[in-house]
C-alpha cells in the first residue's frame, strides 16, 4: 500500500466530462489499495473570469478581496470531484485550504506556505477516504483566504504530500512529461524517464512550463518523488527525482528557451565604486528581476557598459527608473525585447567538461551571435536574437545528442 | 446616527454595472453617517448553474459538498462588491459565513442558524468600514460550510440584523415592495406601505415570493424592522412591522394565490380510531407537507372522505406511499393537480367579523366552487379549480377594497 497525492490541473477538470475521468483514474488508484490525497486547480478558464471581474471592479485591487473571489474556483472542482467520487462508489469528502488548514504567511495573492496540520486528513485516509484539497490556496493568521500565485496549485500538491510523507506526488496535466526540449519546436524532442530535482528547477526557472519552480524547490527540499503525467493518455510519465535515483546520467538533459526577456545597455558609465548598487539597488526596490548580468570596462578604466536582462513586461518600468535616478550618469541606454535565452541543462556538466565551447561553437557554426552568457554549475545560458531561436534550439538539441532518433 | 443591514438578491448583484449600483447605494448611506452592513446573494444565475453541476455529478448528492459548490457563488459577490466600495473610495471588506463565524446546525442544504459571532464585525464597523457578507451560508459545528436553503440570504440579511441590533433591514430586491396581490394579475394592485410581521408571514408562505418564511419568522422574533424596496428605482418600499405600529389597519391586507398544490382525495375511507394517523403519519415520515385537510363522514358514520392538498411536486410520491401502505383500506384515490389556493389576508380579520362569508358570497356569485376551506386568525384560505385563479384574485381584490382608485 502507498500513499499518493495526486493533482490536476484546469484542463484536466475543465468540465463534468473531464471530472469524471479525473474520478476514473482516482479510483483505480484506491482500488490497487491506496491511499490517495488529491489536489485540484479551477476548470480552465475560471480563473481567469475571476480576476477579470476582480481587476474590472477595482484595478488597484485589496489582495485579500481578490484571494477571497478567486480561490472560488477551486473550491467548486474540489466539491464536483468528491461528488463525482462519490457517484462512483469511492468515499470521498472535500477540504478547502482553511479547512485543512494549509497556514501561509500573509502575503495575500502570492502567499508562501508556512505549517500544513494533517492530522484530520490523516484519520480520513486511514480511513479509505479520499481527501480532494482546493489547491492554491491556504488561510493566514488574521483568519483569511489566501492564494499562492498562478500555478500554485502545483505548490499546494508537493507540499501536501511532503506534510503526509507520501510515496509519491503524481502531477497530472496536458503534456505527457518533461521533454528534451518544446516539442512544438523540435519535433525530433524526446520525453525523460527521469530528471533530476536541480535540472527540473533549472528547466523551470527557464522557461518550461511544465511544473511551477516554487513546486520544485518544495519538492527537492523535501524529497518528495514528483511524477509528471499526462490526464489524457496512459503513458507513463517522468519521473522527478534525486541525482542518486539516475544512474546513467546524460551529459544535457534538456535545452530551454524563454523569449519574455529583455536586454537593456547602459553605454558610457561612469566606472566609480558602488556604481552596480547604484543601478540595481532602485530596480530591485520596485521589485524588476534583474536575471543575467555583464559588465565591460573601457580601455583607461574611467568608463563601462553595463547590459543586463529584465522581464519583458518590466522593461517600461526598468528604463523610467533608471532614467528618472539622479545617481548614475551613463552615455546612452538601450534597450532590446527581441532576444532569446537558450539555456543547456544536465547535472552531468559538473563532471564533464567543454559543453560551454561545445555550445558556443555550434551557435557560431550557425552564425548566431552570443549578446550575454551565463553559467551555474548545471546550466549555461546565452541571449541570442530571437529570430534565431528555432534555430539555436533544434541545433544544440542535436549536437547533445538528444534527438530521439540518436537515444 | 443608525445601523443598518442591506439586503441585495441576485438580479441585484448580476453583474459588475449592477455592482457598481449597490455600491452607490451604499456608499448613500455611509455619507449619510450611517453604519453598513451588505448581505449578497450569488450573481443571478450563478447558483442555478452550481445547483445543476452537482446534481449532474451526483444525482442522490452528499448535501456537505453541495453547500461547499454552492457557497462558492456568494462567496465571489461579497469579494467584488467589497472592492467595487474601495475603489469608490468606500471603506470595505468581505466576510465569508465562516468567518464570521455565522454558526449553523449540521442540517446541509438548509440549516438553522445557531449563533452569530459579530465581536469583529462589530469593531470594522465602528471604524467605518462597511462589511460585506457572503449571505446562504454558515459554518457548522464540524467546521465544513452549510447553506440555509434557497432564498436564504433573506434569511443571513435578518439574523445579522438582529445580532447587530441594527435599525433597519433593507432587503433590495427586482420589485418595489409588497403588493395587495400579484400587479401582474390585477393590475389595479398597490403597494402596501406597511405590512404587520403576521400578515408578511402568511402572505410568504401562501406564495407571495417577496421574503423567505423564515426571514420573516426571524424579524418577528426578534423585532428587526424589514424594509423591502427595489435596488432599481429610488421610491420607498414596503415596511414589515409590529402591529402596534400600524395605526388605521385594513382589515384585508392582501390576497395570495398559490398554484403549486395539488389535491388527493380518498373516497370510502373505513372510519376506525387512528385512521388520520395512519394516512398522515407515512407521508410525514417521507418530508411531504400536508396542508389542508377535511373530512366528511357518511350517513351511518362507517365510511369517511379524506380530502387533502401536498405541494404538486410530491403528488406522485404521496399517491405511492398511500397505494403501497397497507393499514389503510379506501374505495378509491383520486388526485388533482388543476388546483390553486387563494387567501384572504390581514390582522384586522381579528376584530372584524364577516369577513370569510363575504369572501363565499364574492367566489359564489363568480360561480367559482370552493373545494376545501382552511383558516388561520388573519387569513381564510380556499381551493378551487385553477382555472378560476385570475377571476377570483381580481374579484376578491375589489370587493375587500384593495383596488388602487379605490385607496
Amino acid at each position: 500500500m502507498s500513499r499518493i497525492v495526486m493533482k490536476f490541473g484546469g484542463t484536466s477538470v475543465a468540465d463534468l466530462d473531464r471530472i469524471r475521468i479525473v474520478a476514473d483514474r482516482v479510483k483505480r488508484e484506491v482500488d490497487a489499495g491506496n491511499q490517495v490525497a488529491v489536489v485540484v486547480s479551477a476548470m480552465s478558464g475560471t480563473t481567469d473570469q475571476l480576476v477579470n471581474w476582480v481587476e474590472e471592479a477595482s484595478p488597484l485591487h485589496d489582495a485579500r478581496e481578490y484571494d477571497t473571489v478567486v480561490s472560488s474556483g477551486e473550491q467548486v472542482t474540489a466539491g464536483l470531484l468528491a461528488l463525482t467520487l462519490q457517484n462512483k462508489g469511492v468515499s470521498a469528502r472535500s477540504w478547502l485550504g482553511w479547512q485543512v488548514p494549509m497556514k501561509t504567511n500573509t502575503v495575500h495573492g502570492s502567499a508562501r506556505i508556512e505549517d500544513i496540520d494533517t492530522t484530520e486528513m490523516q484519520k480520513r485516509l486511514d480511513d479509505d477516504v479520499v481527501c480532494v484539497m482546493a489547491g492554491f490556496q491556504g488561510i493566514s493568521s488574521d483568519n483569511r483566504i489566501t492564494t499562492l500565485g498562478r500555478g500554485g496549485s502545483d505548490t499546494s500538491a508537493v507540499a501536501l504530500a511532503a506534510a503526509l510523507k507520501a510515496d509519491r506526488c503524481d502531477i497530472y496535466t496536458d503534456v505527457e512529461g518533461v521533454y528534451t526540449t518544446d516539442p512544438r519546436i523540435v519535433s525530433a524532442a524526446r520525453k525523460l524517464d527521469k530528471v533530476t530535482y536541480e535540472e527540473m528547477l533549472e528547466m523551470a526557472s527557464l522557461g518550461a512550463k511544465v511544473l511551477q519552480t516554487r513546486s520544485v524547490a518544495m519538492a527537492m527540499n523535501h524529497g518528495v518523488r514528483v511524477q509528471v503525467l499526462s490526464s489524457f493518455t496512459d503513458t507513463p510519465g517522468t519521473l522527478v527525482v534525486d541525482e542518486e535515483e539516475i544512474v546513467e546520467k546524460q551529459v544535457v538533459s534538456g535545452i530551454a528557451y524563454a523569449k519574455n526577456e529583455a536586454k537593456i545597455t547602459l553605454v558610457g558609465v561612469e566606472n566609480t565604486p558602488g556604481i552596480a548598487g547604484k543601478i540595481f539597488g532602485p530596480l530591485a526596490d520596485d521589485n524588476v528581476n534583474v536575471d543575467m548580468i555583464i559588465q565591460n570596462i573601457s580601455e583607461d578604466g574611467k568608463k563601462t557598459d553595463l547590459t543586463f536582462t529584465v522581464p519583458e513586461g518590466d522593461i517600461e518600468k526598468s528604463t523610467e527608473i533608471l532614467q528618472k535616478s539622479g545617481h548614475v550618469r551613463y552615455a546612452k541606454l538601450m534597450a532590446d525585447k527581441d532576444v532569446v535565452k537558450i539555456s543547456v541543462i544536465g547535472v552531468g556538466m559538473r563532471s564533464h567538461a567543454g559543453v560551454a565551447a561545445r555550445m558556443f561553437e555550434t551557435l557560431a557554426e550557425k552564425g548566431i551571435n552570443i549578446q550575454v552568457i551565463s553559467t551555474s554549475e548545471i546550466k549555461i545560458s546565452v541571449l541570442i536574437a530571437a529570430e534565431y531561436t528555432e534555430l539555436a534550439v533544434r541545433a544544440l538539441h542535436t549536437v547533445f545528442g538528444l534527438d530521439s532518433d540518436q537515444a
